[in-house]
């Protein structure tokens, strides 16, 4: 007889979910001899459970299927939950298995009892499993809710009784992660507006594949429009074979700035752009005031941007683009300090062709984004979207597995990285091609921008030392070392270019820490 | 004019608060401006937020007052839930800052913005602040609650804006940390029981202090009853000084077997027990059927279990108790490999006289409580309370920056520890006295009985793979150099001995990895 595990994790095979990234506990264990006895369902040990969650993202971003993650009961749950709150921003499918105490069994609030729900409910799409002879068809509905459109975080809780007790067949239905392909009437809203003049396009979701981007250049070239790339996108095609359209600033006084002659703004898979955060004189909002709003492309409904631009271009008889080539700088290997443009730079030189770039870099990842990717060669970049910090390292281990044939580098701040290390160790241990390029700053750099936003001439030593990541220095080989990864430090470009090539002449993950000058 | 902040600051500070744990973002600048300028606030940066939660519960299990932790948003409170929900098991007082958007910027849904009281509640008492004006007065509210009895985790969320503009005078009460005196007319009733045979007693809370473990032996010799000590407790004195006592044990079938006799359980400072979790063929309480069961000190109202036991021996007229003396095995060095039972006798001799013990060891963790800790010199134990793994090391600094002049061990199974290595860092920073002993089975040996439990003969590759944690071995020694702890790996009890012997006569943290034969 099958348990409740089995139809759960049979249905969700059938369903199309391969991948498990799991961290699980006592109230698990049948869901673990389930996957023991499936084939064809990899799973991937994480050593904290923000490693699960964050895998399971990068996965999901590269296939556009979900991964399940299995997480035990809610504190394993809680952390996992700042890597669905990106997931959530991204829309990216993923589907959570939270075991739970068996049913009789929740009433005596034993020690590891506590409100799931009000955590799964937070980050999205949730139901609690009530018997086992639902595993199948809620199993199914979870992958439904993840698959969208748009997609979702979709979290299980399933109490060991419903696991380990007598399950149904399990379901075979195959849900396609298909977005919608009608913009609908806000079609000729849209190209009224951009033919008035003045217009501006904000492009965001699937807007930023390589259909995408050209259909946004056919229009810039037809109508004169400003476009603009949301500033913290989920996944964006990259390099020289695609248009280059400039991120929409960060910070409240460049992006009004940036969008001040607009008279009206369409979004293609971008939401209307709002301030991160608030300031006491800064406003919320970035259009000028009376600027037209068009929704062409509503990402929370999950409409087919490219799909939408390419009707937009047609509408516009805009003509087919010809991209001029792009002049891309010549690398000359040196002993430049490493700064942030002088590591872009050479990143840019040496990344590989359809390469996977995970940029939680901050200040430096900027720079990156906004002068040295569209120099290199054609890759696809992952970036933090919720701005829960710990996205980086367990995105690109996730995307790795996703496309075992693409190379994968980590770009990551210093301060981000501390937050979810362990990701190194599943990286060794499947045999990931990962290249991380840890930017050591040694200092959680935006927030020392941040404090020299409040106007404060001179942070005294305790707001200094929150800001400070030496005392004692970080040694991130070392860390590299205790997961199993092989690594090295560098402190100039000719240094950091020569690790670069050596970490992508072999298969498996290796660690650069590059010390900033 | 001061901020919101200053007198959210001030009055927690007037009110016993002097240390916070804090990884703070831009939303909580204005706390870190007004903890900059604090004299006698001390902060302490975490690199983790399961870092700052778990160290202000330590902090609070040693002082018995709240520390502040300060934390960015909801994705930054998520990542403090474990350890949070460890403090609410251990109704340990902690206060939680957390910062969110300015009022008026919440609609706007930015990408960090998510239902924060969500997660807040689900650990404990939750207030958001609406406006500067309650800064001072929320700020003491929130110190209270923790305070109660019993103590609770208070989370104040606490808009930006509340905290730039122009706040109120502080507040200057001092709430004291007072347990409930009366046990009410329990009492006699807990006598009569008592008086009638085949009673039993469990102890949990302040029942586990020196009174408290001597007047349980008093009631214990004065009326044959059996005493346990609740399985996971928050805070226990251990060693040669106090009379021994069983701890429950952990598995459903022991524990029944345990309290297999018993015709009553006087439940002092622990609540009834149940099992840890359920099993198929197990039951979920533990007591035999017409078992009387009397609260004598009901930890969830915060009644004092220690005096109400002295009253209970002196209504039972019992004897002072004259403790035999324990015969303390002699430790012999020599080459024999680690066991938990040559680990933990090593341990039982060199333990200095009052150090604190934070007992994260897992499997080797109970064989140290069973067997070796009432060997070993006065000190005291905390453990983990709510089964959310990673509170050891976050435990252990909270601990030694509350009681400087004690040594700390942070007896840690090496699963677990990876949970929150990040704290290593901050024990340097803050030159923190902790002695942090790595138990290295390489593996979840936890998990793979609960494998076995299962009646699963052999469990297959998947399966164990997630409980096994090699490929690669983790390198200790080398995670610790990474974050500037010094370490050495150990073999052999004698090898152990010499370790702990060389940590304890230096100031600071130092890591011994404990390799399990």
């Amino acid at each position: 007889m099958n348990t409740g595990a089995f139809s759960l994790v049979h249905t969700a095979m059938r369903a199309g979910v391969e991948v498990c990234f799991a961290n699980p506990g006592t109230t698990e264990m049948p869901i673990v001899l389930a996957l023991d006895r499936a084939p064809g369902m990899r799973v991937v040990l994480g050593l904290f459970e923000g490693v699960c969650t964050g895998a399971a993202d990068g996965w999901a971003r590269m296939t556009g299927r979900p991964a399940a993650t299995l997480l035990h009961l809610g504190p394993g749950f809680a952390n996992g939950i700042a890597n669905l709150h990106n997931a959530r921003r991204a829309r990216t499918p993923v589907v959570n298995w939270i075991g739970d105490h068996a049913t009789r069994h929740l009433a005596f609030d034993a020690p590891l009892t506590s409100d799931i729900s009000a955590l799964t409910g937070s980050v999205g799409w949730t139901r609690t499993v009530k018997s086992a002879d639902e595993m199948a068809e809620a199993s199914l509905a979870a992958v439904e809710a993840a698959l969208g459109p748009p997609g979702r975080v979709a979290s299980l809780i399933i109490p060991a009784d419903c696991q380990w007790e007598p399950g149904p067949e399990p379901l075979s239905a195959t849900p396609s992660p298909a977005l919608r392909e009608t913009p609908g009437p806000a079609l000729q809203e849209a190209a009224r507006l951009l033919r008035k003049g003045r217009g501006g396009i904000l492009l965001g979701g699937n807007a930023l594949t390589v259909p995408g981007l050209h259909a946004a250049a056919r229009v810039a070239a037809a109508t004169a429009c400003g476009v603009w790339i949301e500033t913290f996108p989920s996944c964006q095609e990259c390099g020289r074979h695609v248009p280059l359209f400039p991120a929409l600033p960060y910070f409240p006084e460049q992006a009004t700035e940036a969008l001040a002659n607009v008279a009206s703004l369409v979004l293609a898979g971008a939401r209307e752009p709002v301030a991160f955060f608030a300031y006491p004189n800064q406003p919320s909002r970035f259009l000028p005031d009376g600027a037209a709003l068009c929704k062409l492309a509503d990402p929370e409904v999950g409409v087919d941007a490219a799909l939408a631009l390419e009707a937009l271009a047609q509408e516009l008889d805009a003509p087919t683009g010809v991209m001029p080539p792009r002049t891309v700088p010549a690398f000359v290997p040196g002993g430049r300090p490493l700064t942030p443009d002088t590591l872009c730079r050479a990143m840019a030189a040496f990344t590989p062709e359809n390469a996977i770039v995970v940029n939680e870099a901050a200040t430096t990842g900027l720079t990156w984004n906004a002068e040295h990717a569209s120099n290199a060669a054609p890759h696809t970049m992952l970036f933090l979207t919720g701005g829960a910090i710990g996205q980086g390292l367990p995105n690109a281990l996730g995307a790795a597995l996703a496309c075992p044939d693409r190379r994968v580098i980590a770009f990551q701040a210093d301060g981000s990285g501390l937050y979810t290390l362990q990701a190194l160790w599943s990286m060794v241990r499947e045999n990931a091609d990962v290249t991380v390029v840890v930017c050591a700053n040694r200092r959680y750099r935006i927030l020392q921008t941040e404090l020299a936003r409040t106007g404060i001439a001179e942070p005294g030593p305790k707001a200094q030392a929150l800001t400070d990541l030496t005392r004692p220095v970080i040694d991130w080989p070392a860390l590299a070392k205790g997961f199993g990864v092989p690594s090295c430090s560098v402190h100039t470009d000719g240094e950091f270019a020569d690790a670069l090539l050596r970490a992508f002449a072999e298969r498996g993950p290796s660690l650069i820490e590059a010390v900033l000058a």
